[in-house]
């Protein structure tokens, strides 16, 4: 049933359509149509069809979708049936909001170790979390097998510290600095600029008020 | 110059473009070819031209883009040339982070006002920004005609906050929560949604590699 072919703005809302579809089992509802989807999502009803039927899911006129069946296909597709640990590199502001930060609530991904260079909090459990010098970093990442880092260390090191994962194998980089990372192409890059999208909002309020 | 009907995603890139021109005037260069250009912030340079195209800036063959014109242009267009108050409404651990997050180093908005129900914090100043009680959240965004929030409130408060919001004149959600709040036409809503985000990487991870 799963084609990896399908396009990213597809995939980026998979986990979208996966939080609602948990919601409404949670709520004790069976089926759902891509209307009342639509409606809670706001994302329009011919774009869930199409998005769906990359997968073969094919909802039934006037039943809609089966929610177990959607459900039970999206955790496989989204790697819910497996704990992913991840490791948060820079315990800064953002950093620490990070490791507070839910992940875990309505996704199998976990912050199993966070790094960072201040000796004020190195060798600490901070939230929870582990926290290593940086010169640990290869030593951990492969000991524990993490092939997921979130980067929020500052720009100027950004590209450094991406070097170092990179050969500690690391696979995918959720990069919160506003550098644009260089990665070989095996390793996959998801930019979170907060910058950037305050500032696509001011050019769209000043546009299209 | 300015077009107001160019796709979302060109309006996306523009900050990123934006950023890099300040970095190379900086450095002291004049003008930048798209394949410089593109090499720097990873988007190819067919997408480039064809951005920079909805804005009438053509590059000349052998010498690129002059850069001080097209600084002067997205300083304009990104509303660079004055500075935008934006409001903060929820000081919980992403949102102190978020207050000492340095938007506005290279962007002109910046956090004026934040408010929280928490008393502890309310009455106070939190990283040089006065926290208000949320009750006084109506009266002092339209003292300071403020018309972008950034929401990071529980996903339980989210709607009836933006409803708040929405009556209080703000025109633009930057919403942190998981919630897909509704709002009127008139009001735009970017969602930045770290789950999702995270979710993502995790999908093209498992099909990708």
């Amino acid at each position: 049933m799963v084609t990896p072919n399908i396009p990213k703005a597809t995939a980026k809302r998979l986990p979208i359509y996966y939080r609602y579809l948990n919601i409404l089992a949670d709520a004790g509802k069976e089926h759902v149509s891509s209307t009342e989807l639509a409606e809670a999502v706001k994302i329009d009803p011919a774009t869930i069809r199409r998005d769906l039927s990359y997968f073969g899911a094919l909802g039934k006129r006037g039943y809609g979708y089966d929610i177990a069946s959607l459900q039970a296909f999206f955790k496989k597709t989204l790697r819910q049936d497996k704990l992913n640990n991840v490791a948060l590199i820079g315990v800064g502001n953002l950093g620490h909001a990070l490791l507070n930060y839910n992940f875990h609530k309505s996704n199998n991904a976990r912050i199993s170790a966070a790094f960072d260079i201040d000796p004020k909090i190195t060798g600490l459990i901070q939230s929870g979390i582990p926290v290593y010098p940086m010169e640990d970093m290869q030593e951990q990442l492969q000991l524990q097998q993490i092939e997921i880092a979130i980067l929020t260390v500052p720009a100027d090191k950004a590209q450094a510290v991406t070097d170092e994962l990179v050969a500690a194998g690391i696979k995918g980089i959720l990069n919160f600095t506003p550098l644009r990372i260089t990665v070989p192409k095996d390793v996959r890059v998801q930019n979170v600029d907060l910058t950037n999208e305050l500032q696509t909002l001011i050019y769209f309020l000043q546009y299209f008020e």
